[in-house]
């Protein structure tokens, strides 16, 4: 399949922003619309790319599908509109000299998560969400469907099934209905082909999707697509009761000036630093080592969000993860200059805290799978990183730093037990083959 | 495609063993040759075997194949060859009736290395192999080839182009002219049926396989299957030269008594047991840490002679490993009464140990795939846990337990950092995407 992405529209009521650029070249979240959406098509093996823009913004997208090509891996082809106050209507049928085969169509003002484009690129016609979770259901365009048909589309319909989510899969036949109506009219809609044609409906619901034409709207879908960000992440209890309610307000705020890495690598310092203020003061190190924590979920939010997410910076991550944890409790373990019994304690909590690690891991690596995913029962064993470090700042605030170690290393060396029995009832079958 | 196996010959040569059993189920290193060979051609997709043995043996297959059923997973046909003084050639001309579809044909004595079977199924007519690495080449059966066919086969062949390895891939066109000979004579050979059907020849060279008619060949298959079994296995140093030629001999005698499983737990307590040696003798617990080292390769080389490997079964020993490294150098450390500073250079120790595998497994566990095949840098980086216990053991023999926790902390963890800039430079085309 290939893609046509309509941008000829001059994005008027985005203010001060489009005065320089066109609006799929807004960022949201951290990355312009048109590159999430080319790099989200291209990882569902779209690799063509047909823009349709208008002579003022021709030389920009130009410069930046370039860049995008090679980055990427698609090629992509530019035609002109000369006339985009013609309607976006007229801006498809202007596509027709380039398109070739079944194509998906969509917008450069619109914003989709990945869940919606691989479920959407399935099916046919309009693609039509009948919930609307995320959007301004006054301000969105309706759509009435019969038969599995759109029968009707518009802002105003009474009786209307869904929402019109502005994304397309389409054959070449519907250039004959474009071209129809284009020598007609002077301004034609993309609506008025939709019902000139009788696009059939192609129902994806409750996903994340929305159109970018305000200041507010980008503020709003940024909002959402670091909410989504955290979306099953496997946190433990604190993460979701307290970490991700901080670290998405930081995201919000960091995803337009820092990149994941960047932030993996403040975070890692961070932690650092918290682990030497126990020299300084136990409980103040206990409140960093938290917010360290917290920071910590920033970088993977911030790569999700913005579709930079990449193995090597989950793989560093981890593993400077493991070093601060070691920074830490052997820091604590000075400050509190324990007996030659007690650094028996500090060698087993020291120990337990990688291992919980290493036991998840080294199952991925043998099974190819998520431990979380194929044994639900790890989930409700407490001892995760976040709870394990929420504990270690409460037990610091209150002067319990011996208390807090037998803890850990009881807790920690339990919980890899468990998920060895646990692994190996799920698994034994294997065993017997 | 489905499978043909031949079981009907009486196994006279093998002496007391086949006197209550047949050929087929005699065990080679742990497994039954009937039992291996069906296991890894369903590993390979082929799950229809049809058996062709005599009425005395009937009901001992009949028995034997429907447990396999269950745990494989695949369908059998016996067929009974009421003959079988008339040839191993009148065998295969009464599986006819079973016969269906293109077939691999082999014998209920013949055994192959996995990466064998996977190459010789791709191929077609006879299987030669050229080289015959593992075979008594004098009392092997040759082939002459010509134009990619099987112009001449014998054991007394003058000229001949390689060796026939006892497994083919063949239609059921073959039956004809196995009918052809069998009208005409009494007794019919397979390789008269071979020269007479003038059967193409597919080439797999290099590999292990053999046929096992004597008890010795019976010791020399389980030789090689153990020595092939540390094939590929990403040993260090330490392991090569030493630890392997010591842990296969061991295997050698241990793969006809215990299960993989089994010596993975006995390995497991001697490990802990020469941790706690060190609070009776340093440099013996040292010598029984190496050995726990060189047992450690026992129960991989046990489940890949026997087809035995499982997931499940790696994991755990990895996780028992990481405990047997953390008991031994908590102990040593006990055993020495470090003082406060060295307890920092301890802890150093024992948690870059753990972390020399985290980093690896991690690796594994994020991009899919063995870090020391993407990365072969990381093949020449010291600090391997065979590497490593070698060096302890040294280090215990000479009294020089504190120098080498201060080595194990600078080396374990300079390891991991190594690890880190290599996978990074590997790696980090990713992140620009």
């Amino acid at each position: 399949m290939e893609a046509v992405i309509l941008a000829a529209g001059l994005g008027t009521r985005m203010g001060k922003v489009t005065q320089t650029k066109p609006k799929g070249l807004i960022k949201v979240a951290g990355i312009e619309i048109v590159h999430r959406n080319v790099k989200l098509l291209s990882k569902l093996g779209i690799k063509k790319f047909i823009f349709v823009t208008n002579p003022k913004y021709k030389e920009t997208y130009q410069k930046f599908l370039e860049k995008l090509k090679d980055s990427l891996g698609i090629d992509y082809t530019i035609v002109i509109n000369p006339y985009p106050e013609r309607g976006n209507g007229y801006s498809l049928y202007v596509a027709k000299t380039a398109v070739k085969e079944k194509f998906v169509l969509t917008m450069s003002d619109h914003l989709y998560e990945e869940e919606f484009l691989k479920k959407a690129i399935t099916k046919d016609g309009l693609i039509v969400d009948r919930i609307g979770a995320y959007i301004d259901k006054s301000e969105a365009t309706k759509v009435r469907i019969r038969n599995g048909k759109i029968e009707d589309i518009g802002k105003k319909l009474n009786h209307y099934d869904g929402f019109d989510t502005g994304f397309f899969v389409l054959t070449p036949e519907v250039f004959k209905h474009a071209e129809d109506l284009v020598q007609k009219k002077e301004v034609v809609e993309l609506s008025e082909i939709v019902k000139n044609a009788k696009l059939p409906a192609g129902e994806v619901s409750g996903y994340f999707w929305m159109d970018v034409d305000t200041p507010e709207e980008r503020k709003l879908a940024k909002h959402y697509l670091i909410k989504l960000s955290v979306k099953g992440t496997g946190d433990g209890w604190i993460s979701r009761l307290i970490n991700r309610k901080i670290s998405t307000r930081i995201s919000k705020y960091l995803v337009d000036y820092l990149t994941p890495n960047q932030i993996t690598f403040l975070t890692f310092l961070f932690g650092i630093f918290s682990a030497l203020v126990n020299f300084y003061s136990i409980p103040l190190a206990g409140v960093l080592y938290q917010i360290s924590s917290i920071l910590d979920g920033v970088d993977g939010e911030i790569a999700r969000a913005s579709t930079r997410t990449s193995k090597l910076g989950g793989y560093i991550d981890s593993v400077l993860d493991r070093y601060v944890d070691f920074a830490f409790l052997l820091a604590l373990a000075c400050a509190i200059r324990p007996d030659f019994f007690f650094w028996i304690v500090i060698s087993f909590a020291i120990f337990g805290s990688v291992m919980v690690s290493y036991s998840t891991e080294r199952y991925k690596a043998a099974f190819f799978e998520d431990v979380y995913k194929v044994v639900p029962a790890m989930k409700y064993l407490l001892g995760k990183r976040d709870e394990r470090i929420f504990l270690t700042m409460l037990m610091c605030l209150f002067n319990q730093v011996k208390a807090l170690f037998v803890i850990l290393a009881v807790l920690s060396n339990l919980r890899v037990i468990l998920t060895l029995i646990l692994v190996w009832r799920t698994k034994r079958a294997e065993l017997t083959l």
